[in-house]
């Protein structure tokens, strides 16, 4: 503390910073961008121009329009240089490397499911009917296992960005709005401001109750599913499910990724265990920063 | 059929094959080993000195001695070529690169452990104490889902030998003999031959049915589970699960692993597929072939 009490940092233009970061005299220069900002992702054609590598945590380019994505992954491509961006689904778990790993090798995916998000598998996972849906979602909140405004992982907005991520990385050209979307938050509760929200946050209670007791009616849990196949398109959102469905027993805030391809046809190949945190994601920063030092071992 | 009729294979004679090898016009050779068998094991050594690369499925020389693991790995290193071995423990399922992706970005695997066996995971995901056990081992026999002789996976040793493979593979100096193995064959069935094991079979029934009773007993179910921790050391046996265990509910000849390190502490990272099989297992030779000419192309 003492040490950077009296440390300013110096306000930056981006324009100034990338031409001056161009002046580097490293044999190679990355950029890890851990930030959550759209904004900066529409830097990462100009990262490639200057020849950076980039790692991004960052959803956003991953989840951007085609024309964007295609954009970005061509600058890449055409400069030379690398984007990795494993972090951005699952954190450290290898599920991006999987999914390469079967298509290099001749296979070809075509189904990806999951629970996406460890706070909606934590609320769905802890919710009995009892305690109010919204009260959790307090509780989740206060205990920081939700994003600062909540609404992001209730939207369900988060888990439709990973599933375009992990459906374009199997092969298929998608858009955001290919992928059904189911929110939990109505139009009208996402227009207040977080506090406001939080206020007003038992509107939710209603519906998922019911959800959740037609599940019971019929022995079947609710959980919050992401699912893409080729035959069956993509959606997001509620699902019913048998209680010994592998989705269903997580432990607290377990991410689970579920891969059909041609080999993985009758049974999936399944990846599960914690998708978020500073460890786990830090862990994939530096597990695609070794990555990338291979490369450039070349 | 027809076309193979007259086919007769020349014999050869290892030194020479070897030596002819040698002589190869190409850039670089690799040997692929998907036989079982120990003595092919034993030249691992000399492809690395010819400055063969080697992938193999055979899982021999990753749980020999680690006199002679240290060896094989030696030779390969000298010679600066390669042997990778990700088929022979969970065929295709990415246990052995998610293991490498973790110590490269500095985290230490602390322990490993899972059901390493399809055969025995089908076995006691059968058994209901109703059918004798042995007449399940006779089915899964006759259904080709065994080892040509089924002491193989019912011995534990098939399993033994993974788990060694994956506690080097951790990072731990370890031998066959540091791991526990509790085999559910006696040694007086242990000498018969095949068709008058099968005929004498029913003598394993009375420790499983007991076993399986005794767990019922406390609500449990019976698993043969493999174990590595660094803390408790390393076996092979029968466990008494929680029947909401993610090891006690499998698909038919599933695999599942489980690793515990200091980033995957609380919650484990979790692979589950199918690890044995024609598709799998060419998958995991094709992936291996794959690196193997990135490798190259440094």
């Amino acid at each position: 503390m003492t040490v950077l009490d009296n440390f300013q940092p110096e306000s930056f233009v981006w324009e100034q910073l990338l031409s001056n970061l161009a002046l580097h005299p490293f044999d190679e220069l990355v950029i890890i961008d851990i930030t959550a900002s759209e904004a900066i992702s529409y830097y990462y054609p100009e990262f490639a121009q200057h020849g950076f590598h980039l790692i991004s945590a960052n959803k956003f380019a991953g989840a951007a329009s085609s024309e964007f994505y295609n954009r970005v992954k061509q600058s890449f491509s055409d400069n030379e240089s690398y984007w990795l961006y494993n972090a951005t689904v699952g954190a450290g778990l290898p599920i991006q490397s999987s999914m390469g790993m079967l298509q290099h090798s001749g296979d070809q995916v075509t189904a990806v499911s999951g629970i996406f998000s460890g706070t909606l598998s934590w609320l769905f996972q802890q919710y009995n009917g009892e305690i109010a849906f919204s009260e959790l979602v307090e509780q989740a909140w206060h205990q920081g296992l939700t994003e600062p405004d909540p609404r992001e992982d209730l939207s369900g907005k988060d888990v439709q960005r990973k599933l375009l991520i992990l459906s374009r990385e199997a092969g298929y050209d998608m858009e955001l709005s290919d992928i059904k979307l189911e929110s939990l938050v109505s139009k009208a509760l996402m227009e207040f401001k977080v506090d406001e929200f939080l206020e007003h946050c038992e509107e939710l209670d209603e519906k998922i109750l019911r959800m959740f007791n037609k599940a019971k009616k019929q022995g079947l849990v609710l959980r919050y599913v992401a699912s893409f196949s080729r035959k069956e398109g993509a959606q997001v959102g509620l699902e019913f499910l048998e209680p010994t469905h592998p989705f269903a027993n997580l432990l607290p805030c377990d991410n689970i990724f579920s891969i059909n391809s041609h080999w993985y046809r009758h049974n999936p190949l399944v990846i599960q265990g914690p998708g978020a945190g500073r460890d786990v994601t830090a862990g994939a920063i530096q597990s695609d920063l070794f990555q990338l030092c291979k490369l450039f071992a070349r």
